[in-house]
């Protein structure tokens, strides 16, 4: 909720319910503008300590006057933080809280990048690697868009029970594929590739097994998994000349936060977006270490927690 | 022309105008029926010495009834030759064959790398490495497309006067770009990066270095040019998951021969394709190394070659 409004600032009041987005939309530059990007080029994404329209300052400071660092232009860790309005999206008062966080980063990546980034058509085989909850977003997202298979790919095989309720119909375990690669077998099952591959795990060498089974002619390999610094994706030059098939990265799902958060909250509220099975806890936040150890654990989709 | 149809044709009669096309077009796959693709899968694109519909077979003997080999399903230096329907696009007869020869392979491609491809856009801007008759076709499509800037890149000065027939505005020649990569000095004279690039030498590294210039948010890069066997094409995993790039390859422009080049043809005739300007020597068939040499000095940009 919105304690106060800053200079220049027009599009909040007081009292407002906002949600924090690390991905800025400015609404001004040329990508803001454009409906072919998210990627907001008047404040670039970075990790920075600083507000992005004022370098070298956060506007944030604790009681005593000292500084309070950002952390992806949100710092949502906190009772209070000060926010550019670029990383604010107005949203509708009654939507529970636990709910519409869901949306500030994770979910809205997967479900935005099979709506948005890839587009996925009806009737369409998606495979998805890996079944956190991005991957399970991704999954959310390509039931919304009417795939008719939806293939998940993990090592956990606990991970297919979930799968299921996010619309999952296919499992492969790619620990038992035996001699094969898990391409193979899932060009084996598609009877030559799928239309939509993601990765969601942050595996340059999953990326490579996407695009070895994604479909020839149309096929896209889609990227939303961070790999380590430096790590490389690397394609055969004639097989990419060859196939017909795409790849593409997807940031924060290809969406636009004040465009598509609200399109996505409407969703929610009409039933079809279907938020409320990714979270599995609700606990106080001095509880975190105990939400990372789920996480850790493979234990939980989502842990909300409350302040205070 | 055709001089005879074999069993089951029905779609030509005896004294129609043709052009061979080494893609196939059955009709009937289900990659011949989607829109979305151009990759026949039930004569999937390979080189070899039969037909494809009749596997072992070239149904093409010589007078003493010996077998004569096909080459990519047309072996067009002949003034005869056996073709499967599928590799027959029926096309006009008041066309020049001088003129209609262009869109059986090469400037098919490069226009169809731009229009159906990329589906270059009005105002856009449109880097292209390599200016050989393929590269001069890209700039012909994304010309007819509507692009503003076509930017073209290249080791010989003399390609940036041919190109400017093809309705290129701007060259780089990579070899004076001094301590600079090639993508930077694009990515300043573009602030930022072009919407489209395109790879017409087959140099993965160079698809690298275009892959670094297409513009963030929305930059497609295509790949036309064959590299060696083996080769790879390496991206940074985190320029791919930032960058909301596209890497896309295009094999004989993402055309589907008998869609697309009869509609090609109509384009010619409307004035609106400029082919002419590609036919830089018209030559009789016994000067084939003639042409070659030419080829080879890069001082042509067509040769046709005229039979008997």
């Amino acid at each position: 909720v919105v304690e106060s409004v800053g200079e220049n600032v027009k599009e909040l009041v007081e009292g407002d319910t906002v949600l924090p987005t690390f991905m800025p939309d400015c609404g001004n530059c040329i990508d803001c503008k454009s409906h072919k990007s998210n990627l907001c080029s008047k404040f670039p994404f970075k990790v920075s300590p600083w507000m992005p329209r004022y370098e070298n300052s956060s506007r944030f400071t604790d009681l005593n006057g000292n500084t309070l660092f950002h952390f992806l232009n949100v710092s949502s860790f906190s009772e209070y933080t000060v926010l550019d309005v670029a990383n604010v999206v107005k949203i509708d008062s009654s939507i529970p809280p636990s709910r519409a966080c869901l949306l500030s980063c994770g979910v809205s990546t997967g479900v935005g990048a099979a709506w948005e980034t890839a587009k996925v058509e009806q009737g369409s085989t998606v495979v998805i690697f890996g079944l956190g909850s991005i991957g399970l977003a991704v999954a959310e997202g390509a039931r919304l868009c009417g795939a008719s298979r939806i293939i998940g790919v993990d090592i956990n095989p606990e991970k297919f029970q979930v799968g299921k309720n996010f619309g999952i119909t296919e499992f492969v375990n790619s620990m038992t594929c035996k001699n094969k690669r898990v391409s193979e077998v899932i060009n084996e099952m598609t009877s030559g590739g799928a239309d939509y591959c993601f990765e969601c795990v942050g595996s340059s060498s999953l990326v490579q097994e996407a695009y070895a089974c994604c479909r020839q002619g149309w096929g896209k390999t889609i990227t939303l998994g961070v790999d380590k610094p430096g790590s490389q994706i690397c394609l055969d030059s004639l097989d990419v000349l060859h196939h017909g098939k795409t790849l593409m990265g997807s940031l924060f799902g290809g969406l636009k936060a004040k465009t598509h958060i609200p399109l996505l909250l409407k969703r929610y509220l009409s039933k079809e977006l279907e938020l409320d099975k990714f979270v599995t806890h609700e606990m106080k936040f001095e509880d975190i270490n105990d939400a990372f150890q789920l996480l850790v654990e493979g234990k939980c989709i989502r842990c909300v927690l409350w302040m205070g």
